[in-house]
């Protein structure tokens, strides 16, 4: 698909066709374009955690939501594919103490801003973007801090220093009803844009 | 062009033709891809500060560069055009704090993740796919903290609530070599990719 059409395209899917997987080279090339994310240093400081056997998708939703019963979760829990990506600060501050960067003393407070978390978040939006150009559907959303993020990461096994930034549900689009959200409409350029200086048009 | 032929182009492009400015159509459609980027809640709470009269960028570059002979920065600077996208978290508190998601504390401990940086991390990597688009290239990287940052923002008027992400530097390509960090390697998908639990392949 032209790039444009994808970007056009993009919205946040949040009901799947329970009976179609998602075929296994679709989810490789989703896999293998989020690896192709640009991050800081080429610290690469991510990792995917793939659930697609209903029963880890089932223990994942189990562990992880608020209220069985609200109906936000209902059509995303159909997803036949989940993706959980993790960013890791760790693997950041290694790569910046190396002798090419020579922040050796690791202070987390050169870094503007956690481009560990930004970095996995570029990984996350070509995930969203390939499905969109594989004609399928994706939504990205947050797992709850503290208590469920502790039992979902116990349960797969991930270790302590990896943070899941979301988790990226992928399927073949059912119908639903767009975010009550985007009613709020789009901030107007002008607001958002400035050029020169702030508040400049 | 097709997307996954614009995802394999994308890399960061550190030097560019200073003789051949960016034209007006190829900047807003950046900046429109920018502004469809995905947001929590469409909380939108970010900003793109747009600089290309020569003036501006000379006075970015002189605010914020570490050393101005630093041979790194020396394509950079010849990049006709820069947008600084910000985050607001603000933004993002205020949307929560709205009755249909209720988190009238504005407690920042209840987001797992400032998705306000990712958010904005993803109207950047717009930013830079839709470059390689339109034939041109891109680099995105970050603006030292402290003392530059805040120089940079006052000298713009950019208000306290806006954190600089970085900036996307664009503009036609110019010969340079790769970022020597590309030398590290990639890492192997076994080490990122796991699947139904951490270390499972």
């Amino acid at each position: 698909m032209e790039f444009q059409e994808v970007v056009r395209r993009r919205r946040m899917v949040r009901n799947y066709d329970p009976d179609r997987p998602v075929p296994p080279e679709v989810r490789e090339r989703i896999l293998a374009n989020a690896l192709h994310a640009p991050s800081a240093g080429f610290s690469q400081g991510w990792a995917f955690l793939v659930l697609e056997e209903p029963a880890d998708i089932a223990r994942f939703w189990e562990l992880s939501a608020e209220d069985p019963d609200d109906p936000w979760g209902k059509g995303l829990r159909r997803a036949p594919l989940l993706i959980i990506p993790m960013s890791c600060k760790r693997a950041y501050l290694e790569r910046y103490a190396a002798p090419d960067k020579g922040w050796t003393d690791m202070d987390e407070s050169r870094w503007p801003v956690p481009y560990w978390h930004i970095d996995t978040g570029f990984a996350s939006l070509l995930m969203l973007l390939t499905a969109v150009d594989e004609g399928l559907g994706a939504c990205f959303f947050g797992i709850p801090p503290g208590d469920r993020t502790t039992k979902v990461k116990a349960a797969f096994g991930v270790p302590d220093d990896y943070t899941p930034i979301g988790v990226v549900s992928i399927g073949y689009r059912a119908h639903d009803k767009p975010s009550p959200s985007l009613k709020r409409g789009r901030r107007p350029v002008e607001e958002v844009v400035h050029r020169g200086a702030w508040g400049r048009h």
